[in-house]
């Protein structure tokens, strides 16, 4: 399993094998591990993940650190997934690159930074990786969020990026369909969760309690072993919100406005040019 | 009105001022007009274009030809409406760039070029014409297509950019209405248009007989003038479709694959890395 985790322009590849086990197939039971591309880098709490994924019953684990904003470096990651183990059976796709969540300032080079970080180097993973995933008949799990199906304000870089996922993930798993490629796409669409990234950015802006990261983090991996087209989570919040946004586009729009505490935004200034 | 056209790499803006008539306000009477600026590059019938504008009843009518693979002549062509007639009261989006209809060959430098023209020229366009539009409490009008909400295969990258106009524009239409600002944003949904391009680039694929080019522009300009949120376009497949994405997903997936003949797809070659 290859899993992409977002801290900034700092994404953490986590690698690990699991210890196979009778209930997993032998073509199932691989994941596949890597080292640290730059140690110097790394942040701090990467060797106790490293080693709780260890304690938790993986055979191995290990993590690369680096700048997801280069597609060079994802396609790097993949590399290193595939000349340590030879293969692999699940990409999960969750890094994000910083943004803001406030207005938008006219800054397009943010807009044009952020695609390149979540979306472009999601697709140079998956062109990477599409052998192995094949070979492994494996899985990709693509983590989004209720801002790439229902656009909410002071999001719109992000959620440019996140309906970009969808747009590509939903026409690539046609094709697979069609030519008989058994590899899964699984899109994660999720709401509110306790992350400390996510709480700090928006609590003070948010009418909603999150949900849980660990159940949510359980259910990202659950989906993608089950092989699901798309994991909604939280349910009670996410799968209404996707019911009323055709049959209801005007009626949603004002109730997602309504769960903001616009008063609490502090306007950025505008962006001089678009920095192109 | 500032309309951008979409003729492969190269774009033609054709800015018109229409002349004022009792029934428009005059605030709203304001269309914009340039001339070319690099009348080498021009494609052969714009000349006839602005003269037929001309002959419809435009006070007056020119174009400005270049490519929309980049933004800083996006910004440009703003730029020349601006000194030209000092103000704009609607500018429609709807160029794009050069895509394949095909099975996804890997080429993620091809998607990033794509985002460059069909989806950051626009966002560097909105944000120049901002202020103009602000003043004149115009509107945007962003010309998408039904794949742009729901994929279909052999668009992943269109369909990228695509959806990625939409989860832009409609968190700025929130933004909009938290501040105040009066200038609309619609969103054109099209089905199969009879657009020479769009009919030689997938009837050989499609069992379906494409809407009247004629009667979808009229439509374009209405839904700008209405200030409508979104333009289905012909209502008759879209708003189908749109219903059933959520209530029927996987139905609408067999759907829209058997409504492709994809033993006319002639497999491209895959792409060498991802030339970044």
């Amino acid at each position: 399993m290859l899993t992409t985790q977002h801290f900034s322009t700092h994404s953490i590849q986590l690698l690990q094998r699991k210890r196979p086990s009778e209930d997993s197939p032998p073509s199932k039971g691989r994941r596949v591990v890597s080292h640290p591309q730059h140690p110097g880098q790394c942040l701090s709490h990467c060797p106790q993940v490293v080693e709780k994924c260890l304690d938790l019953g993986a055979a191995s684990a290990r993590y690369v650190s680096g700048s997801m904003e280069s597609t060079a470096f994802a396609e790097e990651v993949v590399k290193e997934a595939e000349n340590t183990w030879g293969g692999l059976d699940m990409l999960i796709l969750n890094h994000i690159g910083h943004s803001f969540f406030d207005f938008f300032n006219g800054d397009v080079d943010h807009v044009r930074k952020l695609m390149e970080t979540n979306f472009l180097s999601y697709v140079a993973m998956t062109t990477s990786a599409l052998p192995m995933l094949k070979e492994s008949e494996g899985s990709i799990v693509v983590v989004s969020s209720v801002s790439g199906k229902v656009a909410s304000p002071f999001t719109a870089p992000y959620s440019a990026t996140k309906f970009a996922l969808e747009g590509f993930y939903s026409s690539l798993r046609h094709e697979f369909i069609i030519e008989n490629v058994n590899v899964s796409i699984t899109l994660c669409i999720l709401g509110y969760i306790n992350t400390e990234s996510a709480v700090r950015a928006v609590s003070h802006v948010i009418n909603e309690t999150p949900a849980p990261k660990e159940e949510c983090a359980l259910e990202i991996i659950r989906s993608g072993a089950l092989r699901q087209r798309e994991l909604h989570y939280p349910a009670r919040t996410v799968t209404p919100t996707l019911l009323l946004r055709d049959l209801a586009p005007e009626f949603l729009d004002g109730l997602i406005r309504s769960n903001f505490r616009v008063e609490n935004i502090k306007k950025a200034p505008a962006a001089q040019g678009s920095g192109h």
